[in-house]
């Protein structure tokens, strides 16, 4: 239990009410009751559905309500209450006696390993790097300090991944990558894939995605990268740092995503092609070409949001226009027939 | 072997033939021989190319045969068969000496957990639940009776699941939601993800297939709920009961799905929709606002799957109605001139 | 580090230049530096931009160069090169003793096991084949010789795996057939999967791929066949040899792909459909109707690619002809007014 004056404090921010009242957690708007704190995004808000004890709001809301504290991103200070209130605990305590770590694998302090987790020889793990049940670090692999993997996730050998990164179940990082060539009789015959995955500081990759290497350069994802589920990283691309990329999404081989890039969920970008810094894109566009300006793409193939929006508007009077294409030649064989 | 009278009994059928001859067990329509049952759900099937010693029809269906067994749904029939000739066995023997149960987990009777099973501390497994290899269960997950567990399924802490589900391989339930926020630098910082997964009874989860937890409400799976493989539901979802959902489909955050929901493979909903009860989408839809009836759509924006098609038919003239274009404005040219 | 008459010799390839220098490695054309080997496909290269000790070409290439290599094909020289520099070496060295084995199942000779690997009773694993850690091969599944199975794939019984196969981590193999019939009150009940999975030899399954077990018949992949990372193959299919198949792609139950088909990633394919030998699907195409001879096919619905191209080329002008459209209304009313 904390006053409220102590929350704002945390929040650096400006409370407006009673300072004194005792807060107990944090809540949704629609669920926060007369002893949570919750945020509101919104302007419009109607104060008399509100049971909360207190709103974090931005400064510039006119909201008034009894208890208020002003922040400059009401969402960010949301993020920051809820590790306050429900603070991450760690799931292992020092390395499981079921692990099985190579006699030549370099453990930093405080790693900790949970059941069955194995890592390979010469492999090697930051400190304070938690590793859950299930999880195989292949010979070679890098890991940084601090990072979070939860269960059963494999990293193959040549994988290099930074600090501070969170790898949801089941990812499978290091992959090889889909390289075939046909043979005089039209077989398809392996290119085998000898390259790294190179993965930066502060990356979350999601449950089930899977990121591949190449046949010997680099797939890399720079710094602040965020992959949500069931994406696929295909070899030898590069992941500009900042870029968000939605679930069941496809990045074909060599492809290079600028940084701050947003994409929407089951996108697909075909192979070779460069996207610009900050560029967005729509759920489910198919990408077959450079994009090389910051803007909005959307649609199959791809173009410009607006245009996008726009043409399927025009689609929907597209029997009406034929209609009056008949008819405009039934009035004009009737002119000419004059 | 059973007589055909007591498959017929078993099957709550009306037996048309001879109820003594002998049944080994139950095949599809192409391959039943002599001794095996199978069934026909076609009412235009042509005798002479089945070799089966019966065949298990719809009451209305008019084909002729030596031996018949007329019941409600030969569908459910060929079901209650299959299960009748291939019983469901166990696969595991009680509890691994392999796994490790946290001595605060609660095991109920008769629970069977495979190899390498790890149960955390404050876990709760139903009576008769069986857990394969690999699974791992977090602190505080709550599973029902009766369950199936395939091998190196991740079940999150704050995850409760009903009772008769069927979890396939390699599922991920209660992975974080991909919610983040940016910093004044632009930066993507990550909004902690503290909510629930609650499933209900007798759903069943697809290889694969995760199910993202949310910041700090719930992701709720109602009752008969069937995923399959390789599909992605965001946090905060409600998806309604007896609602089926097929591969690769890629549900958004805070979408509200009705029951008896049918949706094809690689569908893809926009963040925070609404679907109608009873909505069919066809396989590939972009859902991108409210479907507030029942209907069917398809297309990407969705549209009703009638005008979709329509207007598929029309652009395959496009190019005849843009050349008929062409040709009034040299007609309407010509008149002018005069 | 070989003499470059040696890599000529090994390449069977025809050698121009110094057969003396010494070669110490294989790299990629931008980075092949003065001791290391590369090769080039295209025909336009500039030389010199490259560093590299050789080139590997095709015969026909009219390059100059100080040292090259000509071979019929420089793509499979190269794979050559990669295996040869970047030998694979096996990750386990005979069966972990975390490994748990059922005294029934068979190992041939030199079967290597990871750690917490389980094998069921009954199953049959070939010689020479590697299984990495946390896979799990249900009882009675049959794996062949010389395959390599990377960490955490599930292998469900009745699944037989043919020679030289190379499965990816996560991949889920004989996970049931996504199939259910409603009962009278609307209930979506489980019809029983009961079939096998047969896989034929050399095929490569990609990670976190899923292949489904089919109520009572099989799902068959013959010779060769190559899936990506993430792809869903329903129950019953049957998947041609030297199919190509790229991530994401989701094929529905009862599917007939030929041979030598190649799919582009995000591919869907309706259930109970026919696609001809060597057809070529582009990426996100949706296929609802048999494709009966060999071409390329894009667009949802699908098309012919070059078809599907011009229609979206057409749309481009759409609202330039609509103007058009009105325009032609306004002057053939100016003309009737006449």
């Amino acid at each position: 239990m904390n006053t409220l004056k102590e929350i704002s404090s945390l929040l650096k921010g400006e409370l407006r009410g009673n300072p004194d009242i005792r807060i107990r957690g944090v809540n949704s708007l629609a669920r926060a009751g007369e002893t949570e704190i919750t945020f509101l995004v919104k302007h419009d808000a109607e104060p008399s559905a509100i049971q909360a004890a207190a709103l974090v709001v931005a400064r510039d809301n006119p909201i008034e309500y009894p208890n208020l504290i002003y922040v400059d991103d009401p969402y960010l200070a949301f993020a920051k209450l809820l590790e306050y209130f429900h603070p991450a605990r760690p799931f292992c305590t020092g390395v499981s006696d079921s692990a099985r770590v190579h006699a030549d694998a370099r453990l930093g302090q405080n790693v900790r390993l949970g059941a069955f987790v194995e890592v390979g020889a010469a492999a090697s793990i930051g400190d304070d790097t938690e590793i859950h049940s299930g999880c195989v670090v292949y010979p070679g692999a890098v890991i940084g300090r601090s990072c979070l993997i939860y269960a059963n996730v494999v990293i193959r050998e040549g994988v290099i991944i930074g600090d501070y990164c969170i790898l949801h179940a089941g990812a499978v990082i290091g992959s090889d990558g889909f390289g075939f060539s046909r043979d005089p009789a039209g077989i398809p015959r392996k290119i085998p894939q000898k390259g790294k995955v190179i993965i930066g500081n502060h990356c979350e990759i999601g449950a089930n995605t899977c990121i591949d290497r190449s046949t010997i350069e680099e797939t890399r994802l720079e710094d602040h990268v965020k992959l949500d589920n069931l994406v696929q990283v295909g070899h030898n691309c590069r992941i500009g740092s900042g870029t968000t990329i939605s679930a069941l999404t496809g990045i074909s081989g060599s492809v290079d995503v600028g940084r701050n890039v947003v994409m929407g969920g089951q996108v697909g970008i075909a192979d070779h092609l460069r996207i610009a810094d900050g560029v967005m894109i729509a759920g489910k566009t198919g990408v077959s070409g450079h994009i090389k300006k910051r803007g909005i793409i959307a649609g199959n193939p791809h173009m410009d949001l607006r245009g996008w929006r726009r043409m399927h508007a025009l689609l929907r009077n597209l029997d009406d226009y034929f209609t009056r294409i008949r008819e405009l030649e039934k009035r004009i064989s009737e002119l000419e027939a004059k």
